[in-house]
């Protein structure tokens, strides 16, 4: 065994950087699914992988692993890792940075014996930005692969299907990248929080409560398209007036609870600066922690807004556009890792319960929950921003989440020493 | 002389048919500035001109007119008329029932003395539907031409320069189709009234009061473009969020007021369904019955858009994109269209005041009004339709109009009289 060697935060970070060189672009960085970049970025990952002692492979669906088995092989693992891509003109974090903790983490624990075999996984596909249908990587891992996605195509043209060949990947193969429960302990993944709560309450980490699934809504108001000029007040079916008081009555509703609601795209037809407007489509994206939550806040909303469109004879029409289920994390690796954070995170006072929040996020946890048990442990971010290449994390905040990860795995190896 | 023919609302309502045949296309109504199919509406309307014992001629701008003598060649001219182009998929009576009306009544009158010339007009360009640019036709009639116009071009690349030319028209001597003031009476217009208060108020006929001038704006709400996720409500800056509620405004302030304003067109950026729009740009056409009820709407609503811009750490940015002054009718013209009414229009009880209104819409009288002073009888029409295949009028409406304008010219020659 090579003497130890604990990756720091500061090598975490280097790593990040080294990281943005795989990038369709040399302005910016932009790494999307079965790419040459990346094939380079788990290239460089698996060099990493190696270092931290574990074995690795590249499953069929372009997913990174390592691996180091637990007492004896071939035992249940607990897998830790977030993804590799990336969105275009991307930060440098939001992902990476979950893999590169877990790989750090892996190599900490190198010479510490663990009930279960030790798994770290680069996702290949979580952000969606190729083939516009996100957590493919994770969702070939969690068996739920959907043969309708092979028809995807990217904005050149090429389908799924096509790039798995070019990537060097056989579709009919795509099956075996499933894993299969007996397979996972469970799935831990760090990941900045791609939001402003850690910031705003001066703490460097989280532990995630589930993870929001969203709806989305594309929204159509009819009216009455007319000249501008000569259609008095109660003449008008102004389609726009209505959608206007549409999304203030969703801001109104959602602020007022736990959802989360945005109106992201508004289209106006005919669209003339002398017409009133006699259809306006727009999209709605509605999120909470739980699905009730969410789909009793949908049933008031439509229930409002209808109510509203019709003061003005006006008519309402929707269509639900995309759906996802919310992932709760399991209390115990939320308990896990809330250990991790307490023994951690010196951000926090003194007996302090370790703060947990629901990711208004999507993360390839989601896609994992469909085979195994999932945790998440979020650190603080700069200011909430994310998708941008002003994402930024503390070093601090790095080094705190790495004895915290450290910390998560020991308490779930406790659990599952107890358990058995 | 020939014996009189009076041309009948029937016969106004065929030619309004004929005139559909000249049409840029074979299957809906188009007809604009300078195309074959405006040569041969002239033309058309060129022949009625002379049954009904006018001189004709097209002037320097593609005008259509036609012209009796008063009791000394060469005395000023009432001018009567309306326009002859049309918007695409237009219906058949905007402007085209004006010009055919004034027509009639000048065959009506063949044989009676008036104390002027009495002109008929076919204006060549109202709409704008070609070059963009309204009332190009009347505008040239009333000495406003600007030289900046030349570079129009329509949607083909064609500038107006050109299309001139391709016309049989000189350019440089588009000037001379200005009328001085010392040549006009004054100028008295019929036309639909493109809105449904006569409709509304069972009556076939009104007088116009002023026509309103536009002023238009463009609206910038600067946000800031964050995830939809992560981002909670007290963090967002949503663009799209302050500008609903600046449209609701819009319509609350106008709707209590004298005024009418409309959101035509709405587009927001970046406008993806998971993104908070960080920018949103919005038309707004005002209009009223006078500048000043128009412009201190404006202040009105500048002051209250801002302040709920402020109020979300939005910014407001304003551009006027385009502005007419609204154009009184002359009272001593309203009194005589009103005259007219009075005598005309059975569908008004006994004794009542013929209704005047302000004209939401544009027309040629508002250029003409720059050289001489303007009058305008409007024809109920169908549900307020217009600019559309659907725009409709009744025969007995036409029928009240011809009598009422007939009878308006009339009071004209009477006051004409009295005056000298």
């Amino acid at each position: 065994m090579t003497p130890l060697a604990t990756t720091s935060a500061t090598e975490v970070l280097r790593r990040c950087a080294e990281l943005d060189r795989h990038s369709a672009s040399p302005t910016h960085l932009e790494r999307t699914y079965l790419t040459p970049e990346h094939a380079a970025a788990n290239r460089a990952t698996e060099g990493w992988m190696r270092q931290a002692g574990l074995r690795t492979w590249v499953d069929a669906a372009g997913n990174q692993y390592g691996r180091r088995e637990g007492p004896e092989p071939g035992m249940p693992a607990l897998l830790l890792g977030s993804h590799l891509d990336t969105v275009p003109d991307a930060g440098s974090y939001d992902g990476m940075l979950g893999v590169l903790m877990a790989i750090a983490v892996a190599e900490r624990l190198r010479a510490t014996e663990l009930p279960f075999a030790l798994e770290v996984v680069g996702f290949s596909d979580e952000e969606g930005a190729r083939f516009g249908k996100a957590l493919l990587g994770s969702q070939a891992a969690a068996g739920t692969w959907d043969q309708a996605w092979w028809h995807l195509r990217d904005r050149d043209g090429v389908t799924l299907r096509e790039a798995f060949v070019g990537f060097g990947l056989d579709p009919l193969r795509v099956h075996e990248a499933a894993r299969r429960p007996g397979e996972l302990v469970g799935y831990v993944e760090a990941h900045i929080e791609q939001g402003p709560l850690l910031e705003a309450a001066d703490r460097s980490l989280g532990y995630v409560t589930a993870i929001a699934g969203a709806r989305r809504f594309h929204l159509t108001v009819h009216g009455e398209a007319r000249h501008a000029g000569g259609t008095p007040y109660e003449r008008r079916k102004d389609a726009l007036v209505g959608a206007s008081e549409a999304i203030v009555v969703i801001e109104r509703l959602a602020r007022a609870s736990t959802c989360i609601a945005t109106v992201g795209r508004i289209e106006v037809q005919p669209g003339a600066v002398n017409v009133i407007p006699g259809r306006a489509d727009l999209s709605l994206d509605l999120r909470a922690a739980t699905d009730a939550e969410r789909d009793a806040m949908w049933q008031r909303m439509e229930a409002e807004i209808t109510a509203l469109c019709e003061a003005r004879g006006l008519r309402l029409s929707t269509e639900e556009t995309h759906r996802a289920f919310a992932a709760p994390c399991a209390p115990w690796l939320q308990d896990a890792v809330g250990v991790g954070i307490a023994a951690a995170d010196a951000s926090y006072p003194a007996g302090a319960a370790p703060m947990g929040l629901w990711s208004r996020a999507g993360h390839d946890a989601m896609a994992i929950a469909a085979v195994t048990e999932i945790g998440m442990l979020f650190v603080r971010c700069f200011d909430g921003i994310s998708h941008h290449p002003g994402e930024d994390v503390r070093e601090i905040d790095v080094a705190r989440g790495l004895d915290a990860l450290e910390r998560a795995v020991l308490e779930v190896a406790r659990v599952v020493r107890e358990r058995s």
